[in-house]
């Protein structure tokens, strides 16, 4: 159970959701062996079986299934909200073993990356090529998984037709995200405008509306609550992603399973960074030019970035552009047509994504 | 037209598959923009756009094509065929760009790779970080919309899905294949029986018989002539791969569009290079160890180890192997059942296909 969350009857939902999507994923795995027997290929597999099943918040999966229930899903009957859940979760598990590539990412929930796993040698520039090369390709083999897990969905035909285009699409917003979040990486200087598309396509979209929309495209919803997932579904992802970046500075390395300093470290271009940069007098600037993504940094450094950050005022703007997406998410949220219980449950959701001590 | 084929019926109706494919991946990707405005991006896909529309053999929707004909399919209501050949030509530019990537090629069908075309900088170093993650994510969209085009296929319900779970079983088979592919490749020496294993998974099944069983299955094939394109497609598939891996260190650089020293200096481990290495004697083997894969091999060096393959047996070996698979594999299509037209052109194909010009 999430920290800092009370028990409740909607918190146990949730639970269930995440084991039963874990059992989903499991028994697919194990249903579609690959077709070559090699003992390396075999380890490849177990570490991508590992990656998928055993972590994770599983937070698409929740919200698809709570965007299911809302549009009137019948929570006894619920194993095309599940399997949907499984493949969106697949998916997710390929895009982050290719994001740790392109990044060059050593832990992720606390433990090596896929890349780092498979590296054939401690030593990064003589066995990196391999383990980049066996990533890129499970990755690529858990995407084309999700597809054939979102093609067993148990639903008639013009709904399971219906969430493929949404699941498409979703893809190409998310891969869009992730292009523009390189080319943002890659420019002289973080920019608000930049990182705040990034947080759009990469994550609002991706992480938040999509999947409580694939979960209400199984419930047959009306048009109208799909465009209302999407007006609570942005803003609500949105928050999420500067939550996630101030936590990325800020936060407790327990929790999010990798060092603290690592975000600084490898120079995110994230809103709160931009708009540190955008707020530095020259002398602050020259600092967090010196700093941000210098892989010499260490705690003291990062503890001198914080302070800019606090002081340029860019820390209490993120927190503010947090609170007024809050705020209108949870007004469509209050003004949509969906069942009373799908409400609570979104709402908590929605506090608990955006809590300073998620 | 390719060199030294005679003009026939078969050339055209192959030259026209060809251009309808081209105009149907046009129409797909015209109908397709990326969600996002951004200069750098349109400039991605552009690069994606050009690479796909541009250039290719397009065995697979040729052989998709005549697979089709072959299963009674009708040459006047060709647009499933051309549909299903056009989303396996997505697929495959998807994964050579990832090949590119892992191979850290320069050059594909004569001209820069998409992650070398997007490197920020001529120096490799410098430039390469955000060159190869744009590959990255410009082959997962193109592997993404593959997929999406094949949904397009206009045809009843269940051909639609076994056809697709050919897709899905072809697309599991290859990664397979490649992740073979780098294990061989990482690997002390090249073993001819792991270089066997590659060029059954990474070629003859997902270049040769899968697109037949593809086109099979849009014409509603009996199993049985399903089971005539594996015994007809898998041996002819080995020996294409064989005929290119001789072509590799062998052929006309005007011809493959890449450096004919490639092969030797990447250090492939091909059959015929596992070959030579299990044939050599201890001279030749220091000379193999030295310069197979060495990044300073030229001209010169390249002359020596052909000489090697040449006086080992193993060139010989190879078109040995060659031609009893082409034998095994035109037995297999005079055996089977399908139109007159459709096995000429199969055989006329095959002979293509392997030919020491092509």
């Amino acid at each position: 159970m999430p920290a800092g969350l009370v028990r409740t009857p909607f918190t146990e939902t949730t639970e269930r959701v995440r084991e039963r999507v874990d059992q989903r994923l499991g028994r697919f795995l194990d249903a579609h062996p690959l077709p070559v027997a090699d003992l390396a290929v075999a380890e490849g597999q177990r570490l991508l079986r590992e990656f998928v099943v055993g972590g994770g918040k599983r937070i698409r999966p929740t919200l698809c299934y709570w965007g299911w229930r809302g549009a009137g899903g019948d929570g006894e009957h619920d194993e095309a909200a599940i399997t949907a859940g499984a493949a969106l979760e697949l998916y997710h598990a390929g895009l982050l073993i290719h994001d740790d590539v392109m990044d060059g990412s050593e832990l992720r929930r606390g433990r090596p990356t896929i890349h780092r796993s498979l590296a054939r040698s401690p030593d990064r520039s003589a066995g990196r090529a391999f383990g980049d090369s066996a990533a890129i390709l499970l990755g690529v083999l858990a995407q084309a998984w999700a597809d054939e897990l979102m093609g067993e969905i148990e639903t008639d035909r013009d709904r399971l037709r219906r969430v493929r285009e949404l699941f498409y699409r979703m893809r190409i917003e998310v891969i869009s995200g992730q292009y523009l979040d390189i080319l943002a990486s890659d420019a002289q200087r973080p920019e608000v405008e930049a990182a705040l598309a990034v947080t759009r396509f990469k994550t609002a979209k991706y992480t938040v509306e999509r999947p409580l929309q694939i979960g209400a495209t199984l419930a047959d919803a009306e048009p109208a609550l799909l465009e209302a997932y999407s007006r609570f579904g942005v803003p609500l992802g949105e928050a999420f992603q500067l939550r996630d970046d101030i936590l990325g500075v800020f936060g407790d390395s327990a929790v999010t399973g990798k060092p603290i300093v690592d975000d600084l470290r490898e120079g995110k271009h994230t809103v709160l960074i931009a708009q540190a940069f955008a707020r530095a007098d020259a002398a602050q600037r020259e600092r967090l030019r010196a700093w941000h993504g210098n892989a010499a940094l260490d705690e003291r450094h990062a503890d001198e970035l914080r302070r800019i950050i606090v002081d340029t005022g860019a820390l209490a703007h993120v927190e503010t552009l947090i609170d007024r997406r809050v705020e209108e998410a949870l007004a469509a949220l209050a003004d949509c047509s969906i069942t009373p219980h799908a409400r609570q449950a979104l709402t908590l959701l929605a506090g608990h994504l955006t809590d300073r001590t998620r």
